[in-house]
């Protein structure tokens, strides 16, 4: 047998298995190479992301390195950027060196799940947080603890109002744990800010359908959970989908606006962007695998997890995107791929599996599942088993040393408030305005110049009459340029009027920008002549459009 | 007694410790308010932080919650932007509202400690990495594993001999703890990568005098430890400063340069910038205090730990800046403000305290210690020795019991390879070149624009002849925009000709803002066509000034 490559694109549970099973397979030979591509260098076990909200848990116990998973296998830290199933290569994006990097495969395994997207929702990609890797928990964690901490010195009702407002989009697996971690999190943790009660914390859960985890769990368990959220505090807002997202409120598909500054949104899910740009056949932008997880049409090409379409074993229908299949697929995968090699007499298997059950926490110690199809659980009890099936399923016996340590300390400690500010201010950031929500008020520091992208802003000013507009802004005007020139504070308010995209530079970016680009420096300075001169008069408060 | 509010500047140990002593002062009392403003919401415990890289102890367990240690203080978690003594103010920065805040105070105590000034020093605040919060330490140690990474799947060995050299600068207790678990980590964690053997690894340490340890250590503990560093690969450059950085090489003030990505500097410190603008009497940039800790000329400030110069009670000299004498002069400064409220019959106390001892860390279960300035330990009983003081030492119980399970548990688990990725690419960076040195190759991928602040470089292709230069570009001119407008690789190679800062904008962001911003749109078609033009023929290779 010759020398043969299997690149597998995806580091979840389908790509990591399917890693592991082929070194199963491989019993020291070295004529088969396993590369595996992902983003990152470890496997997120998605129930256990929740806890590191809490941060009481080791915060990078919650995942597991790939590496350590399967140590023979090639590992690429690298984004995928483009497949070409023709001729058998894979692009990665580059490293160090501005060069992108070219694989060849014999045998091409696609497991690149699923993305959040936020296309086509405005201000969803500005505003609101995902929750998929351990840096997404991370960020959230780090903005709770700073959002709590604006709240305890916060002297205006109405900004504290909206700090302790919290927001979660999407009634899955995913959003109702994050949810049930986070209200539990900043409950406790809120004992510790003394000019904080409990009473002004609120958390919301909005979901499209008319109960939570409807596609997920059986009815009796799901409105279970809804009984158990609801007296813990978090808001059901059922029925209702996230539409927009801007700086200072959340927008449901009816026009309710709920100001906040912390929204995480679980949905939508659509297909990995590679997968989209494959030239292979797929139904709804997944993947169709056939039993054997081979793509229709390729020999070498398989597919499964949550990017395939992967026939059910039972006959009807199709396998649902959880971890459980995904491993099974796995060991399928792997099996075939090995056969094709000539392994196992060249005999090839077909995938089958029954569901074992289903489990979701709830934080504070109760969790919601159903096993075998039939023995349904909830309470504590059910969160004692979910411990302990998550511990068992945990890869790894270092993995199981700490997290046993942690949880058992968990009991012990209060939960975890440092914040470790990793996240840097940007230079640029995009943002969504929606029709009357204010920019910036005149007095503001001028932190920061707009350029308009789409949509409207007006110019007026604060003088208690109502503030007639001194300005009309439109797509490809620049403003707040100003005080930023001139390092005054903002000499006037801007207030969007059409639903408006805007970049934005921040001024210690500014500043450089237009001290060494002589030819930006000239448009500015012309630009501000313009609008010095159109007015008329020199004074300052109605001479520019600030 | 009327209604009091006590500022304290800093929550290192200084300030930390003066609001936990006063705190123990008021028995219940609500006529003095306490609050307390730092940038981050957590005491560093600096000795601790080396442990964060090797990522086996909870990484929020190496510091603690101001809010914890002292929770009757008031705490903003804001940056100090103005101190103004005469009318008793402090300014701190805008929370989510860009709008500064004003704090009245009646006693001010300042205890801001001193930052890592690179100043003056070409490179290093662009590529050097500080070391002196959680997030520094998080940051490197990501920034390991990702060079890690990268080094096991890349081919050039040039490439890979920069990946694997790490380099520290700085021989004081930073530099060294740093420096000693930095290599112990890369070399363990190298056996999880096949392709990297641990003889590829480099470890430098700069230091500008003839040992390490030189003012913190006696001589004899300083060459021990010089010999238990080389002993494990860390290759000491004594007798030598560092004078600059890029993103390709440290360069030593003898012209040295030594190819790395991995540049961490522990010095220069210098004061505080806010203790610079502060009107009160200072030597060489530390705050003027007496034994009582009060500030020369002024009632109501008080100013101590590394940024104040407070006598030292000997009579000789002043006070180390190290956190045992902070923690004491807390103490003094705590009872001399209660005392100037009357308390105490409003008798005020003289700082007093012997040095205990002193100890550093070399990684490996090694340690050097000297205790009551006589008693010199070294190696295994001496690391033991570190632990069981620097644990009886930390503070609160929650983190006794973490932190003790995970030195307990680091014994039995390799160390962690999760690398969390929470740096987002800079839309903006700034970026120093030195002379001779690559800024891109033709044939890269075009993913950055180049406005040059200072310096020179030189347009020139890979023709094999040595790569005649074709242009010479200065200050405020712009390179590298051909491919971006474009979508093409780089057409022609640019390098550094005169030592050279350049802003750079990432293509995902000079997209947008070509596309939106009409006047700079305008400049750069007419900034290209120049180009064309100047250059008579339309070939694309020889056309631009890429």
């Amino acid at each position: 047998m010759a020398y043969k490559r299997v690149v597998i694109l995806g580091g979840g549970f389908a790509g990591v298995y399917t890693a592991m099973y082929l070194e199963r397979h491989l019993h020291g030979c070295s004529d088969v190479e396993i590369v595996l591509i992902n983003n990152e260098n470890y496997l997120v076990f998605q129930p256990m992301l929740p806890e590191v909200i809490s941060g009481n848990m080791g915060i990078l116990d919650t995942v597991s390195p790939i590496r350590r998973l399967c140590p023979r296998t090639k590992l690429y830290v690298r984004r995928v950027e483009d497949v070409d199933v023709v001729n058998k290569t894979v692009v990665l994006s580059p490293g160090f060196r501005p060069r992108s990097l070219t694989i060849k495969y014999d045998h091409l395994v696609v497991a690149l799940g699923n993305v959040t997207d936020f296309r086509g929702m405005s201000g969803l990609h500005d505003h609101a947080m995902p929750f998929k890797t351990l840096a997404d928990a991370l960020r959230l964690r780090d903005h709770l603890i700073h959002v709590l901490a604006e709240a305890d010195i916060e002297t205006d009702p109405e900004l504290k109002e909206q700090l302790l407002t919290f927001v979660v989009a999407g009634g899955g697996f995913s959003g109702v744990e994050c949810c049930a971690e986070m209200a539990d999190f900043v409950r406790r943790a809120a004992r510790s800010y003394h000019r904080i009660k409990a009473s002004d914390i609120r958390c919301v859960l909005v979901h499209s359908r008319e109960r939570i985890l409807n596609r997920e769990m059986p009815e009796s368990l799901g409105l279970y959970g809804q009984k158990i959220l609801t007296k813990r505090g978090v808001e059901l807002q059922l029925n209702h989908r996230l539409k927009a997202a801007s700086p200072e409120f959340a927008v449901l598909d009816d026009g309710t606006r709920i100001p906040t500054k912390t929204l995480v949104s679980t949905v939508p899910s659509s297909p990995n962007p590679v997968v989209e740009n494959m030239d292979v056949p797929k139904v709804k932008g997944r993947i169709i695998s056939d039993l054997e997880m081979q793509v229709q049409g390729f020999e070498d090409v398989w597919a499964l997890g949550d990017c395939a379409l992967v026939p059910s074993p039972t006959g009807e229908g199709y396998c649902p995107p959880t971890a459980q299949f995904a491993i099974r697929q796995a060991k399928t995968c792997a099996d075939n791929i090995m056969a094709s090699f000539g392994r196992n007499k060249g005999k090839r298997k077909q995938f089958k599996f029954k569901e074992l059950g289903k489990m979701a926490q709830l934080g504070h110690r109760t969790a919601i599942a159903q096993l075998f199809g039939w023995l349904n659980l909830h309470g504590f009890f059910a969160w004692v088993f979910w411990r302990a099936i998550y511990w068992v399923k945990l890869p790894g016996l270092d993995r199981k040393i700490k997290v046993g340590a942690s949880w058992f300390l968990d009991l012990l400690v209060p939960p975890e408030l440092v914040q470790t500010k990793l996240d840097v201010p940007s230079a640029m950031t995009h943002e969504h305005y929606e029709p009357g929500e204010i920019v910036f008020r005149e007095g503001d520091l001028g932190d920061r110049l707009y350029i308009i992208v789409n949509g409207e802003a007006e110019v007026y000013h604060d003088t208690g009459q109502g503030g007639a507009p001194v300005a009309r802004l439109g797509a490809g005007e620049v403003f707040g340029e100003f005080s930023l020139l001139e390092n005054k504070s903002r000499s006037a308010s801007v207030r969007c009027v059409d639903a408006m995209d805007v970049i934005t530079i921040a001024k210690s970016e500014f500043g450089p920008l237009v001290t060494y680009l002589p030819s930006l420096r000239q448009s500015f300075e012309s630009m501000m002549q313009t609008r010095l001169d159109g007015n008329g008069t020199p004074s300052e408060s109605s001479q520019s459009h600030e």
